[in-house]
Order: structure tokens, then C-alpha cells, then sequence
């Protein structure tokens, strides 16, 4: 059941059994693309290509599937034929896992019969959307921690199990250290840690007694919670009495806070710590934090060495969806060919840009990014000369801009159903750190008043002259 | 993989070798509560008992759990030849699913020894959390909508897989009349729904054109989506030419609106629909709607027959996640027995409430709920006579009450690790459909005062004179 096709919505399949019923399948063009930022980021990061191409290539309708279909009373026998050979058998493009990304670009263009272009999409936004909108909220946490070391803790707060598991995937590659999740740190090769609970305290007689009982366990690997009864009348105090001992034998410690006022008893914390001469010993903070929250202590220098973030990360927090959407680009035009295709709504910004696209990303000389530009997949930017490219949908601005360098970011990764030589289609720990390293390095490159985390600057995303004519010629055709 | 024992967070396998090197693995009991109903809400919906069941008998370590454990170096062999054979033989209490709780009350009891009472805390607390935060949000859609037709619809913005079967079922408890997740139809029996896609439409040369085919495949159930284009200039004036057709067969049709002014579309549409005479069609809407923005278009009459709610209402929208927690109740007394625990912290409302318990619930005379109350697990709440019961945290509160009926919540699901004859291990439609009914007889009677959206009134949950004189004794101990 992990990979059924039933994973889409309902009406995928009764329109599937439409184009089916009316032998129209061939070849469109789809485009995953999203609407804006979330949290009030100028950026966010793509996530989830090497999931959704596993999944991709294992996306069947079991014998079970076809069954509780047909008793449904709406399939005819013929199509549910056709479902049990259903396989994706299409071309993917996509960005590289791990790039930095900006709204309305796509970040995946499928070429497939129209069938399968359309029974694919819940799964594939559900995939990507998730874990880019965790990718995206680990790179904030991590950046607002002055690229520090950040946990992710959020397994008991995540929503259902792949919510946690995918988070766990998508926090490491976006900036944490490791994870809480065991699972997560077999699957993904992602560094596991943790300290101890409140329950390890309250199941001794003393809390002095349940720190020297754990150091006796993991002389090398003590952080004691300190917060249990109180902080600084009596966890300190222990912490730094059970420490002495450890001291004795060479090992160090750590202390973990996990409620009242951060800044406040972080502080505190460093200074006994540093009075009674362990000033090695690390503070680990926890409690509900936000990116906003740990800038703020990071600003005003509370003494922290170690990020402890769960909920937040795990689901995004106020923020708890990606706004991406998977929209017709082109549609067969009946003579084996494509058209471009494209839809209006009645809110502007849900109009789309038609056509068959690339992205491209231009670099200043000095290796930064200046812009991202949508054109048509045949044209190419070259770096030789000034070239000017328009507003996605205000007429009168434009920029004129001769680039460093243009890399097109859409990328082959299925041909013809077949993950491509060199795609990762399975999870392996190199994947993910090299995907981890790509994030920091698009981080670099971006300016950082687009990485500012309140108000930050707008990138562009703009249109060549030629995609620009075929969107507004469409538009022509609206107008009333 | 998909039960295994290593869906935990790391800290408890460290605390469960320090508990096994210890030799002490006595039972000890666990609450699983949560300390503040989400998204404002005057009251939160408990679900996820039967998945957490089911999860609980197969939790297990596999070879390859072991052998990933072993390679850590953290673990001794001995340790790990224990977790082979680990299994939950423990007692679990619970409050049936879909009973309305609130704050501060345990939802389940463990009776469990201590290690395996640590190692299910994250799988507990992620099933139960993410399904009561959406049976929550479901219900107060539902409620909101003034009990009306709410389809989920939030596959694709869901957070992962499971995010989205897992919402699906709690969407469907919390009061929601169908899915559109199709896999989620067919494993828990959830009536699946749905409309058709704006790249249906765009597929075709027209909008009537793409309108007409669909009625034609679909006489029965032709739901028109007239956004694609202008909803007023060529939507509602397609699907009324289309419908036109459908009338002369003896069929109906609805529309569905996807964008634009919700109130100011639908009122126009329904004007469009009732002068030409469709005065059967229904009007279906969708977009980002939160359960204030249903309020609202209720309350100003706007004339919508179907509620299509996807985001907020799979993820919570901008509360994310529930604040379930797991803390330890009684520790072994190291005779064989149990004593109370209980935990204070730096934050007051993070102090637990000690020993084990029992959860009644109150009712006034007429069959509604008065108030909740904890006991010791041995004492009996009557109707015999009236009784004063105490507020958890401030001293001078308390209020006197003879109930027309005391019911105990906290009944025995697990029993030695077996799940108890009549208690649902396995989800089944009848399950999910009594879950439902419960919920919604439960909501009724709930004084409507706590069912308002914005600022609720506050449900007592009070203390008996009995376990108030734990907690004070346990608080003298710690006062300074």
C-alpha cells in the first residue's frame, strides 16, 4: 500500500477515465511551481526529488486498489483494465535538490501522457511540498542561529509519521545537525542525538542522584536537564555537583533548559558554570522556539551552543503548508504536437505562465545571484551580451542585465519512466549531505538582504521577451 | 519498517540502557495530556486511539534495527538482545476516540515497566497529537459551516503521507462528510468526492465545451468548476448552457468556485443559477478556507451548499500541532508499589498533576456536561450527594456539585500488551462512523458557550480533595 496510486485525489481518476473514455492521452506538460514564500522568507528551499522519484517509479494500482475501485460503481471494466498497467512513463525535469528557490519558477516540468500527469500530481505536491517548506524553515532556523548547531526534536509533534520522518530528511538537509528520531537515523544516515527526560529525574530520589547515575552510564555523553524542580535553586547546582565528579575522570558535561526564560537563565547558567571552572561546559536550550525567538537570544548574546527545535520545525509552525501547485503548461494540440496552455482565475495572482519552460538563474560577476528568468525551453541566455527580461505580469518594469553566468536549473531526471543514470532515486546518506552542502552554498551566493528574516528584499523572477508575447497574447484573447 | 521500535527519539534508548544496566525496570505510570486547546478552541476532540493501538502490538526492533543500533557503539550487546525481544506488555487506559477533552486531563494511563513505558512516548504522542489536532480543527469547521456538507480536500498540502491518511481519518471523526484522498476511501471507508480540475477545462477548445464532455461521461455527479476563466462572464454562463442540456435528460448539476470574493460570487451565482431555473443546483466552494472564513459566510447567508476545505484543515493551518505531552504519574516505590511523581519545572503551568488517576465527567441534570474532575484512581465520583472539588492550581477556587451522572473516561484498552476484546485494534467504517456520531453527540452537549470560535468560555477542570492533598504535599516539599 506504501506506493498505491490510490494516493491522489478522487477526481483524478474520473477525469483519467474521461480522457481515457475519449482516447485523448497524449503528451502534456505540467508544472510544479509555488505561489510565495512562506513564513515572510525571500527565499525558500526545494526538497523531496529524491522521494518523489522513488515513489514515482513504484506508483501501481495493486489487485486490492482495482477491486474497492470497481465496487465504487463509477469505472468501467476497460479502464480499470488499463489502471492495472498503469505506470509512469513519462520525462521529468527538476531542479537540483537543495536549491535555492523563488515563487512562481517551476521546480518540476512533467512531459506524460495526460493520464499520468494527472493521476501523479496529490502525490508529488504532497511529497514536495512538505519537505520544502521544512527545508526551507530548517535553513531560517539555521541561518537565525548564527549558523549554528541545531537539533531536530519534533518526532512527538509532528504530524503522523512520515510527517516526522520527512521532516527529520528535509530539517538535515536545510541546516540541523542531527536529529532526535532513531528511525529517521538509520533511513537517512542523519547524526542521531538527545539528552535524558524529566522522567529519568523524577525516577530517582535526588536529581543530584539521576545526574551521577547517567554520567556513570555515558561518562562521554552527559547533558543533564536541569530543569525539573528549579533551575537555578537546585538543577545547577546538581549539574555542577555531578559534574565535579565527571571532572575527576576527565570527562566533561553539558546542561539542557527546557522552560522558563531562555535568555534570562542561559545566562546565569554560563556564569555558575563558569564560576566553578567549567567554562567547556555546553548549554543546550529547548521550548517551542522559532527562528525568530533564537535570533533575538542570538542578538542579545545569550550563551547558547546548542538549538533544540521540534515543533516548529517539524510542521513550520503558523506556517504549516507550502503554497505549490502542479498546473497545465501545454497541451497537445492534435497534431502530435504541443500548445501552450494557460489559466486565468479570478485572482490575478493565480494566473499562470504558459508554455513550455526553463529556468534560468543569472549570476553577478562576483558568483552572487542576481535574478531568476523564466524563458522558453528552446531559447538559450548566453553571458556575451545585455539582454533585457520583463515583469511576470506588470507591464511597465523590466531590467536589462548581461550575466556572469546563466545556468538553467531544470534538469532531466526520468526519461521515459526510468530515473535517469546519476538521479538519486533512493536515499543514501552521501545524497543528503551533498543536497545539505548545495543549500549552504546557495545560501552564500544569495545577498543577504534576501535572507533577512522579517521584511526581506523581493528577488526577481522574470520573463524573456518571447515567453513574455506568448502570456500576453493569451491575455489578449480574455480581455473583454 | 513501518512499526519499528525505532520510531522513537534517540534519548529513550539511552535512558532504557541506563534503566536496564540498572536492573530497574518496575512499572511505573504514564499520563498522556495536553495542556491547551488548540487554535483557541473551548474544548479539543481525542482521536488516534485505535491507529495507536494497532501500532502498539506490532512494535517491535528488527535484525536490521539492531544492527543499526549496534553500530552506533552506544549500545551493549546485552542491552540489544533485550530489545530483540521487546514488546509492550504493559496495561493502557484510555477515554474512548472522539470524546471532547480538555486540558490538563489524561487522555490515556500507561501501567507499563519503565522501559517499555519510555520507548512507545514518541509514537504515542505523534499518533495521537497530529489526529487530535484534526479532529479538533474538523470539528470546529463542521460546527462553524452550522453543521453542514465540509468535503476534505487537503491531500496535496498535507504534510506527507501520513499526514494526509492520518488527516483524512480525523477529518472524517471530527465531522467532515467525505475525502477526496481515495486511498484514505479505501482503507478506513471514508465516502470519496470530488469535482474536476481546472486542466480538465483547459484541456478542451471551450470551457461549455469541456463542461458538456465531462456531463456527458458523468450525468449523475457533473460538479462544473467555473473559475478557470471569468467566473461571471463565461463560468456560471457555461455551466448554465451545459446544465441546460443535462435538464433535458432529467439530470442536475452544481458548480464549484475556487477563487474570487466567496460571498459576492456565490450570491451572484445562486441569482444566475435560480433565474434560469436551476434552483436544485448546488454551489460548492473551496479555497483556503479556515473555519472563521466559513463562520463568516455563513453568518452573512451566503448560499453555499458544500464546504471544500483542504489546507487548514489537514495541517491545523496556523497551529500546527497539539500539545500533547507524556509525563511520568507514579514511579516504582522499590516495594513492589507504586508512589506519585510529579514534575514542576520553571514554567507553573508545566507542573503535573501526581499519582494515579481517574477522569470524570460531570453532567447537569439535562444531560450536559457540568465540568471534569480528576480523582485517585480508587475513589468513586456519586450522584448521591454534592461534593466540592478543587481547582488544579489556585488555592482559593473550588465549587460544590451534586451530578445528575459521573461517568469515568479512562477505561482499560491494553491489558498485558494484549489489546482487550471489544476495543478496536484495527480501523474499520463502522468504527470510524461510531467515532463520528460520538463526537457529534458529544458536541451537543457541550454548553454552546464553549463551542463559540473566538474567546470561549473555560470548562472546569477541578480537582478532588483527595488528589489536591497529594499535589500540596508534593509542592511543600519543594517550596523554599
Amino acid at each position: 500500500m506504501a506506493d498505491s496510486a490510490l494516493f491522489t485525489d478522487f477526481y483524478e481518476l474520473t477525469m483519467a477515465q474521461g480522457y481515457w473514455k475519449r482516447g485523448s492521452n497524449d503528451t502534456a506538460v505540467f508544472d510544479m511551481f509555488f505561489r510565495r514564500n512562506p513564513f515572510g522568507s525571500g527565499y525558500s528551499v526545494f526538497a523531496g526529488l529524491a522521494p518523489l522519484l522513488e515513489a514515482l517509479e513504484n506508483f501501481r494500482f495493486s489487485p486490492e486498489d482495482l477491486r474497492w475501485l470497481s465496487g465504487l460503481g463509477v469505472f468501467e471494466k476497460g479502464f480499470l483494465d488499463f489502471l492495472a498497467d498503469f505506470r509512469f512513463t513519462g520525462d521529468l525535469y527538476a531542479m537540483d535538490e537543495g536549491t535555492i528557490v523563488f515563487p512562481n519558477e517551476p521546480l518540476i516540468r512533467v512531459h506524460a501522457p495526460v493520464i499520468e500527469a494527472i493521476i501523479i500530481e496529490g502525490m508529488l505536491l504532497n511529497i514536495v511540498n512538505f519537505q520544502s517548506l521544512i527545508a526551507t524553515k530548517s535553513a531560517r532556523v539555521w541561518l537565525a542561529s548564527n549558523r549554528g548547531k541545531v537539533l531536530e526534536f519534533g518526532l512527538r509533534r509532528a504530524q503522523g509519521r512520515d510527517g516526522a520522518m520527512s521532516a527529520s530528511r528535509a530539517a538535515y538537509i536545510g541546516g540541523a545537525s542531527g536529529t532526535s528520531n532513531a528511525l529517521a537515523g538509520m533511513r537517512y544516515g542523519i547524526p542521531v542525538m538527545g539528552t535524558m527526560a524529566h522522567s529519568w529525574i523524577m525516577g530517582f530520589p535526588s536529581e543530584e542522584a539521576a545526574f551521577d547515575a547517567y554520567a556513570e552510564l555515558y561518562p562521554d555523553r552527559s547533558v543533564f536537564l536541569i530543569d525539573t524542580y528549579d533551575t537555578l535553586q537546585s538543577g545547577i547546582r546538581s549539574a555542577i555537583a555531578s559534574g565535579r565528579r565527571l571532572a575527576k575522570k576527565g570527562k566533561g558535561f553539558g546542561v539542557r533548559l527546557d522552560s522558563g526564560d531562555i535568555q534570562y537563565l542561559s545566562t546565569r547558567v554560563r556564569e555558575e558554570l563558569d564560576r566553578a571552572g567549567f567554562t567547556d561546559a555546553t548549554i543546550t536550550v529547548s521550548n517551542e522556539l522559532t527562528e525568530e525567538i533564537i535570533e533575538s537570544l542570538v542578538l542579545n548574546r545569550a550563551p547558547i551552543d546548542w538549538w533544540g527545535v521540534g515543533t516548529h520545525l517539524v510542521t513550520g509552525g503558523n506556517e504549516a503548508s507550502f503554497t505549490g501547485v502542479y498546473k497545465l503548461a501545454a497541451r497537445p494540440d492534435g497534431k502530435g504536437g504541443l500548445e501552450p496552455a494557460m489559466k486565468l482565475s479570478d485572482n490575478p495572482d493565480k494566473t499562470t505562465n504558459p508554455g513550455v519552460k526553463q529556468v534560468w538563474r543569472l549570476y553577478q560577476d562576483d558568483g552572487s545571484f542576481k535574478a531568476d528568468v523564466l524563458s522558453l525551453e528552446d531559447e538559450t541566455i548566453g553571458t556575451d551580451s545585455e539582454r533585457r527580461f520583463y515583469h511576470p505580469s506588470v507591464d511597465h518594469m523590466s531590467f536589462s542585465f548581461r550575466p556572469g553566468r546563466a545556468e538553467p536549473l531544470l534538469k532531466k531526471r526520468v526519461q521515459e519512466g526510468c530515473v535517469c543514470p546519476g538521479c538519486a532515486a533512493r536515499d543514501t546518506p552521501e545524497n543528503l549531505a551533498e543536497i545539505r552542502t548545495r543549500v549552504r552554498e546557495g545560501l552564500e551566493r544569495l545577498d543577504k538582504t534576501y535572507r533577512r528574516l522579517l521584511n526581506p528584499h523581493l528577488y526577481k523572477v522574470a520573463l524573456t521577451a518571447d515567453l513574455r508575447k506568448i502570456k500576453r497574447d493569451f491575455l489578449k484573447i480574455y480581455e473583454k
